[in-house]
């Protein structure tokens, strides 16, 4: 038997009023902490070391990333970066759908398995049928010991350490933080990343602390538009690319702490429906990055404007900010495309936790949700 | 130049109130006339003819399914036939966020491409894409001579007839019918389907048109429960397996024409997050057929049930009614699991009808939307 130390600082949440804050400000810590363990501190280059051992990297030939609520988002973005950095097909599915369903598998996949606590029951369920068909599987997991992480055949760990809010934060940018190493080190297997390549990704990622306390400075502004829009019975969070599935998860934050029902939409899809909902009683979360989407999501907002809808924009600071037709906006500092999603889903969980507090609800223990799902 | 002819009676409502109206009632026909094209009458058994002779099916190793909105929704219960009955891997995506990234692209790879008016402009950028990169095309389309029908490799046509009512309703179910005979094409290219089999499910399909006709019955039930239901601000909709993009359908013909914020999720998703919303404010619509899955979604019912929610149940008619928690039940004829979703999503499309016609919105011609998206 293991006896685990818990040290006194990490459950105690003074000076924060909650967990979820303090634990949304130590993100530039635990997004440190994991990156210590995949990235060579003098070469600058990736390393997946020790745990991975188990695999080849360079014979796989397709993955399948399966996981449940925040994590699923965490594979979403991992399939866009994996498939634009590795090449590698990537299919991202639900625990609970792919777990019953004829999942035709093929040779040389892989299965990566995503989940905080390494106990939830229909990843992990997930996990052995995979591993029944001849899966290999690596687990992204933020507790050690836990089940995925000892029945993987390898393991990326997040060193978000103890996560007691129920809304997933840390571990959702320390997942997000993993799986960019991951896609790294899958497109050298493959050898379509050369070393220069690799040194302007690194430099991205080990930036990324730095830059998340620049973001973390919008507190008080975020607060101030947490009030403004508190009041409205519905949100809809959109985004394209990577920051597609960070509307789902701002969205997802919303709704369990704030029991606001709020919905994220692939920008590109709100013509195709959701746009009949727009008025002046659903504010619209728009989350773009200055990159080569964003002159459509751009025409996305003007949409909206146009039907009367109020829009919060989080959006690249500078120029870019000043022409666009939002209510609100939030300036993110200048980071690389690549990081972007690590970066721009933190105003979105500052946004659900004011709203929150705002609305008096319990923001660490919001009703009918448990911290790790171990049931089906 | 060719003339297409429009008879008087397929543009005339009477003696229907709406076109939707209209169009829902006529889904027994269209399937049916969808049928006729894809099976044979006499042997009972598939024949995918003339317009896909172009394809190889036994050659296919990979197909990859692109749409928006409402033939989105079609792709995603596709999948799980492709899957399931020709074991042959099928990833689905929307066709505004996969032409705008890196999509790696498998040999022998199929891709189809789902739109009603066959110029959905995304869907139609994407095909393109995917042609340049060495892709075969299959279009699933109900206007011939439409852009995608004239530059797909091949064809599957549904005959649906002119669909006027912005809401898509027999353009949907004449979508799933024409996939569900595609995936039997492909699973007996593949040599994975015997002939009783294929017999088997080739029944299912050629009752659907008489089983169609007797879930429009419950019309008048489905008018009453949207009279209970119309003042909430926002729904749920769940279901599992091929139900579940089910669900997503029946949340958006709700947000479309009635405006009301409405959401599909797989109901083993529901204990991730969205159950926070649960109160007795959020009615909860579970599309639950009986079948191998139905005791998993009865208990998510009782978690909505526990927790104040008011549930709607579109269930088998039989004693399983009986045993299920719901405020309001719906009993559809029996079927196989394989057509299930295709009659499903029947008591959906009228419920999002009563609602509407009782707010009093433009049902035909909902507010922000068009018929057929042909801008980006």
């Amino acid at each position: 038997i293991k006896v685990t130390q818990v040290r006194d600082d990490v459950t105690e949440k003074w000076p924060y009023r909650h967990y979820m804050q303090k634990e949304i400000y130590e993100q530039p810590t635990a997004i440190g902490e994991t990156l210590k363990e995949l990235i060579h501190p003098a070469y600058r280059t990736i390393s997946i070391r020790q745990n991975s051992a188990g695999l080849d990297l360079a014979t796989i030939e397709d993955i399948t990333i399966v996981a449940c609520g925040t994590s699923w988002h965490a594979g979403l973005v991992a399939k866009y970066w994996i498939e634009q950095l590795a090449h590698v097909p990537v299919q991202v599915d639900i625990a609970s759908e792919y777990r019953y369903r004829a999942s035709p598998m093929r040779k040389n996949g892989l299965m990566i398995v995503i989940s905080q606590s390494g106990e939830t029951a229909d990843t992990l369920a997930a996990m052995r049928y995979a591993k029944q068909g001849g899966l290999q599987v690596l687990g992204v997991v933020n507790v050690p010991e836990s089940s995925i992480d000892r029945e993987a055949d390898a393991t990326l760990h997040t060193y978000a350490g103890p996560e007691i809010g129920v809304a997933s934060t840390k571990a959702f940018t320390t997942q997000l933080t993993a799986l960019a190493c991951f896609a790294l080190a899958m497109a050298k297997a493959k050898g379509v990343l050369d070393a220069k390549q690799e040194q302007g990704y690194v430099d991205e990622l080990l930036q990324l602390p730095a830059k998340v306390e620049q973001v973390l400075i919008h507190d008080a502004s975020l607060e101030a538009i947490a009030r403004e829009l508190m009041h409205a019975n519905g949100f809809l969070f959109l985004g394209r690319g990577t920051c597609f599935p960070i509307a789902l998860e701002g969205a997802l934050k919303l709704k369990e702490i704030s029991y606001i029902h709020a919905e994220g939409y692939a920008a590109g899809e709100m013509k195709h429906g959701p746009i009949a909902l727009i008025d002046e009683d659903l504010p619209v979360v728009v989350v773009a990055p200055q990159n080569s989407l964003f002159d459509k999501v751009v025409s996305n907002v003007e949409e909206v404007k146009a039907r009367g809808g109020r829009v919060l924009m989080i959006t690249t600071q500078g120029q870019a900010a000043g022409r666009i037709p939002a209510d609100y906006t939030i300036p993110v500092v200048p980071c690389g495309e690549f990081v972007a999603p690590i970066l721009y889903v933190i105003p979105l969980q500052m946004l659900a936790y004011h709203i929150a507090v705002l609305k008096g609800t319990d923001v660490d223990q919001p009703r009918n949700l448990a911290k790790s799902v171990t049931v089906e």
